[in-house]
């Protein structure tokens, strides 16, 4: 039994994991906040929590999203989580009953689609273009599955720098979805977790901030900006939403879920320590996203590789003809992997004409290796 | 918005709380496992882990369950939880499907009623007898359900120092119940939360030990143990339910439920930490209880009150025509207060006659002085 989800494989360049890179992990700075979190709170920081988070890393997050997105928040739209994952499945659980539709917007992060089937939830993929979900189209089909008496518990979409796309949806695609959302009565789960790994400027504002304590839940995590052995995240909600999360069973049992995790982050945010700490990982991961981009466009001419403006993916459509599965024997033989593009799909026909890789495990020297590797296999299975 | 989930009320010394005492909680050493744990773990601490635990929390688990239980374990039989409620949760939705029936030994811990209610489970009380579930007629009662066409998820109790009562299922009632329930199908969830806070001796050996990787999941917790806000605890069970539960989406998606924690208590564990604060906490609930039964069987003579052999809690039966709603007015006039007992039934109408009693947040001192008030709003309430 192993200390780590990641298995390396020997001889493989694996990018197919989306786990940040080892040397990037604050070891130093969580050791002191640790301590310093312990010294200040006490044993207030080993009891039961306050359901909703405790207070400081509340009121750090409302303060911080006001620098990170387009509006201020306010402590009360906070519930604490263990990563956002974890939000998703509470989300799921008190916006949805098992047999409710969720309407996902795919291709999109593979494990929301197992979150969401695990609560019972039949999924149904909202129809999309280039600058995101087709709202016209949405209304439709909303309209159509109503029509069919069934009821739409919620629609999930990652809207910025997107797992697996690193696309975000578009202006003005975002004041459109969210108004259509309001008239419609559709609650959209937000999940926000690249929104601090923008590479290009600032991030697009947040669906939230169209209208918050609207029909929005926004689901973040500390996952990517800090450390995901943490299991820390959090859901902005409105004031029925979060409610019906404190109300759950397990939460009232036991507190705050993630009580001293919580208390220790609050801690290392007000050192300083996390903006530090963020403008350190955005600067090495746009290398590394650099290095992959850059050795495909060399390695394989005519290649359309894009150049995702954020987040760890980069979604490359295969040349005319080749899938996922075809170029993955290959790969593998020439020492590097990905992960295929059909499972980030509702339609087990669709995506195999994509792969999506991550830039966030390896170093910039080992991305620019295994794009080499990845150029030769895919040149090599071009013929 | 606080950062405990406690409140204190002014002039009221609160038995309702089922919390720690706060000079109970290892702060420093807690800080010393933290430094330790990064140093020896480094970055492996921070990133995603291992679904089913860190191996070297699960090994030390597996050694130290033979020293505090019947039989040694296997580091295979283990999957690391954020709690014992969040083990239920996590059990409750790999064994049962909403609808079906969850067995309940009444009374019982009240959240957990709660979170199998979440799970859309149909509670049913088992009947029982002083020495724990009476296992012929829970024979009939399966038959009877099953008759009816109706699915058993599962059979939860806190089989040892159970909440709130304080008490344990006997022997051989354990032996009968485990073999019942390999025989029916019928799935126990044996919640032992409070197995290492045993005052007269070693606790009864768990129903887990009785047919190990057989019928019975047992959920475990480091909350009294060690503390509540770092949210640990366990599931040890066979492989048939531990694959389920290493498969829910977002378990797969985020990887060990509470790594860095896990890590920070393995460390803690491994340096003799644990043991000795353990050994501390122990005598000092020891003492704790003693204080509580003592103040009261001075204050109210005749009054029938037991003395738990461990846990936290004291199921106190009321005199003769008391509720424990009329009690409570008068307690908390006289400064006291407590959990009344109905919420810790499935039948609204059962419970009014007892209140229970937690010995667990309150020094020696303080619990003398409560139970001086509440004899006396016995006492007044009796006339």
């Amino acid at each position: 039994m192993p200390i780590l989800q990641f298995v390396e494989r020997d001889g493989i360049l694996d990018l197919g994991w989306g786990h940040p890179r080892p040397g990037l992990l604050p070891v130093r700075q969580w050791q002191d906040a640790t301590r310093a979190a312990l010294d200040a709170y006490d044993w207030q920081a080993l009891t039961y929590g306050h359901s909703a988070g405790p207070q400081p890393l509340v009121d750090w997050l409302a303060e911080h999203l006001g620098t990170v997105d387009a509006l201020t928040a306010s402590p009360g739209e906070f519930f604490v989580t263990a990563g956002a994952s974890h939000a998703l499945t509470l989300c799921a659980t008190v916006l949805a009953a098992p047999g409710d539709v969720a309407l996902v917007d795919v291709p999109t992060y593979h494990f929301a689609l197992r979150i969401l089937r695990d609560r019972g939830l039949r999924l149904v993929p909202v129809p999309r273009d280039d600058a995101g979900i087709d709202v016209e189209a949405l209304g439709a089909l909303v309209d159509r599955l109503r029509g069919d008496g069934q009821r739409i518990g919620l629609l999930y979409l990652v809207a910025t720098f997107g797992n697996p796309t690193g696309l975000s949806v578009g202006e003005p695609r975002r004041t459109e979805l969210v108004r259509f959302a309001r008239a419609a009565g559709v609650t959209i789960v937000e999940d926000d977790t690249y929104r601090e790994l923008g590479y290009e400027g600032a991030p697009p504002a947040s669906l939230w901030s169209v209208d918050p304590g609207g029909p929005v839940v926004r689901a973040g995590s500390f996952s990517k900006t800090v450390a995901p052995g943490l299991r820390l995240g959090f859901v902005q909600a409105g004031p029925d939403v979060l409610d019906r999360l404190a109300g759950i069973g397990y939460v009232d049992s036991g507190g705050g879920l993630n009580h001293s995790v919580a208390l220790a982050m609050a801690t290392f945010a007000r050192s300083g320590a996390y903006a530090e700490h963020v403008a350190r990982v955005r600067a090495a991961y746009r290398s590394q996203r650099d290095a992959l981009v850059d050795g495909l466009r060399a390695g394989v001419p005519g290649l359309d590789v894009p150049r995702p403006a954020g987040g760890w993916f980069l979604w490359l459509r295969l040349p005319e003809g080749m899938t996922a599965e075809s170029l993955m024997v290959v790969a593998e033989r020439n020492g590097v992997s990905f992960a295929g593009g059909a499972q980030f799909h509702t339609d087990p026909a669709r995506g195999h004409d994509h792969i999506r890789l991550s830039f966030s495990l390896l170093s910039p020297a080992g991305l620019t290796d295994a794009a080499d590797r990845l150029a030769a296999a895919i040149r090599s299975v071009a013929g």
